[in-house]
């Protein structure tokens, strides 16, 4: 398959604004995207501000349910704020579900997430011209507060669902302005008293594909538009808080100084050397400091690290290796460091039958490219319960959560094709 | 004179509760810092927040001018909100004022600024209580806004006096919360059309004495209590911005990335290393990142340098290769790098004949400690335009521009002797 233009929604309006083969989603494909496009973008940046229980998600969660309604399919919110849509009645069981998320990093690209829930209701237009029968019952989820950027905690609908999450935890999140999450849920008219494990939910559910823009270059660099994920790597959360002094910047000796933000620039710089040294990533992201005033010493700075590696020994190596490098320059520093770890997903495995069962259907002449990712997903959390698999579509820069996140016209048809091609290879055979 | 204890109005809710002779400023100085105690002073913190013209600020003011009615002085403010109370005739000309500031950085100390008005509304007392006759003008001042903490500018009302701030650059001034100065001043019942220079009433002024508790450690390694200022180094606030790519911090390989956190990182351990190597201070103690999420790298790291040295040639040395090391490290990491010069103080050399004779009057029998500041201070605005001196009184941790900001109680009383000894020096023989 030829590569198209780079065409992407945050920019210029529709992945896929012209030249979409008729035989694939037909104008729906189109109009999808183009009706998603402004929602939550912000007009600066370019970039999606999508968070969970705010009014721009209220906008797309308006979007799915009106898809589901043109196509007659059954809408419904679970218990923990998901929305699916079903074709076919879920009663009977060993359901295929694909779907993914329409909330956003802050300034996020169009197609993290959105890509997966288009592509999930544009498949099965694809099933319906084809003319397939689904002989099991198929549905499009999209899940609520993937990627956590409001409440700081990633996949609460799916947690939540999955019982990785209690409910009473979920009760104490509050996002940056206070606002807990049930006082945000209460407020775009969910019922936060019902969130909960939801297992009868999972048992009918037979297997879960999600398709996601790939987040990286591995198929960019000679795979494919569309490939299989193998595993997802472990992965977590660590607040690093170097203690100091607040002092006056203009007059403080530097050796009466205690200054945390010294501390916390070589933790930076360590934490890229130990990540590289040991083929991991590790970054600082985030930062706040205090009083954060020109001509002050800080006296406390926060950095947190997210850290991930193939392996679970190799992840807590790197992550050592950076608290020691922290702690050795704050003893010189004078500064206390005190590391909390937040939050920790162990290595996800996907099923390996789904797994081998997706390359076949996807591409059943020539081997399709098998792939980790560094990123959560909600199908990472849902491999606990049920069998899962995800297909990823190439990404031409590799860039993600960015308006600048960008995917090919051609590339995101193929990905439908594909998704299409096993929904009807799971169901309807 | 012997050491007391540290006691931190702040922490303990007088500078001098208990114990100070009744000979220097009587129950009075007691009285000023306890109803100063409260004013903007934070909960959790114990640090004060009294930002230019905002509701603590307004109870600051309201203390002066109950402080110049209860001892007989005429109250007035000038056209850019600096409180006035004198003593005497202000149209006789060659007047001695003396005063400092009221306002705070975020979470500042007691002693910054207020020590400057309560010594002197006390050395006014205690000229009373001496019995003596002063034959020129005495003012006691509270220059208005002078951290610029809520501005972003220091010293608003002195350079404002002085027209070294002109009022279409200061009705240009807004805070974090897009409140412009003009709409602050209407607020709290000042006419912000008023603003401009101010040469007739520093035509007014024969000498301005600022006392001030010293920022740094150089009167405790042996100075004695009270010094007297010699100069203010250069100083100023550079911008500095990262530009680099967001993206995901979970996928992206190292190599792909263009991440700013690094080049900050570097800059702020190239900063100190330039700065000790040329005996300077170099400090970042404000930085603001863009997304600022966890799992994102960031696409725009801000931070701010301050920096100061004794003279202009060294900081402008210091600053250029701190600024070519964030250059360096930028074309490596792929990040631009913009070096923005947001506010430059020459160096101010007080004026000597005044300096000689204050050094003469606080301490007839001995030699006083002469020392310069790196901290900039409305006496170095006004110097340019009337003879100007500071006294410091001496600061035994050096900390400042912080909760932990003290003074002893015994050095605080020997600030008002010295004070009150240069006033009757200057104006009552």
């Amino acid at each position: 398959m030829t590569r198209g233009t780079h065409d992407t929604p945050g920019a210029a309006g529709s992945a896929a604004s012209a030249g979409a083969p008729d035989s694939i989603a037909g104008s729906g494909f189109h109009a999808m995207w183009r009706d998603l496009h402004g929602i939550g973008r912000h007009p600066r940046t370019g970039g999606y501000r999508r968070y969970a229980w705010s009014a721009a998600d209220a906008d797309c969660r308006a979007w799915f349910r009106q898809e589901a309604a043109a196509r007659g399919l059954a809408y419904e919110v679970d218990r923990n704020g998901n929305q699916w849509a079903w074709l076919g009645d879920p009663a009977q069981g060993d359901a295929v579900v694909t779907g993914s998320h329409l909330d956003s990093v802050p300034d996020g690209g169009a197609f993290d997430g959105p890509l997966g829930v288009v592509s999930a209701f544009a498949a099965l237009d694809e099933l319906r011209s084809r003319g397939a029968r689904p002989g099991r019952p198929l549905a499009v989820v999209n899940f609520g507060d993937e990627e956590g950027a409001r409440f700081g905690l990633a996949c609460v609908g799916s947690r939540l669902t999955a019982g990785q999450l209690r409910p009473e935890q979920a009760r104490e999140l509050r996002d940056a302005g206070g606002v807990s999450l049930p006082q945000a849920m209460e407020a775009a008219g969910h019922d936060p008293d019902a969130i909960g494990p939801d297992p009868e939910r999972l048992a009918g559910i037979g297997a879960f594909v999600e398709l996601h823009i790939e987040q990286g270059r591995a198929l960019d660099l000679g795979g494919g538009p569309v490939g299989v994920a193998s595993a997802i790597w472990p992965h977590g959360r660590w607040r690093f808080d170097f203690g100091g002094q607040a002092n006056h910047a203009g007059t403080t000796r530097l050796e009466d100084r205690r200054d945390p933000m010294l501390t916390y620039a070589t933790t930076v710089l360590a934490a890229r050397k130990k990540a590289r040294l040991a083929g991991a990533l590790a970054t600082f992201g985030k930062v706040q400091v205090e009083p954060n005033g020109v001509n002050a010493i800080a006296s406390l700075v926060r950095g947190w690290l997210d850290s991930r590696a193939a392996d679970e020994e190799t992840l807590a190596t790197v992550v050592a290796a950076i608290e020691q490098a922290a702690c050795e320059r704050g003893a010189r520093d004078g500064v206390d460091v005190t590391v909390t770890r937040e939050s920790f997903t162990p290595v996800v495995e996907f099923a390996h039958e789904l797994r081998d069962t997706l390359a076949a259907l996807v591409s059943p002449d020539a081997p399709v490219p098998v792939l980790p990712t560094g990123a959560g997903h909600d199908a990472g959390i849902l491999s606990a319960a049920v069998p899962t698999a995800m297909l990823f579509v190439r990404n031409p820069t590799g860039v993600s959560h960015s308006p600048a996140e960008s995917a090919a016209e051609d590339d995101c048809v193929a990905g439908v094709t594909a998704l299409a091609d096993v929904l009807e290879g799971l169901a309807c055979r």
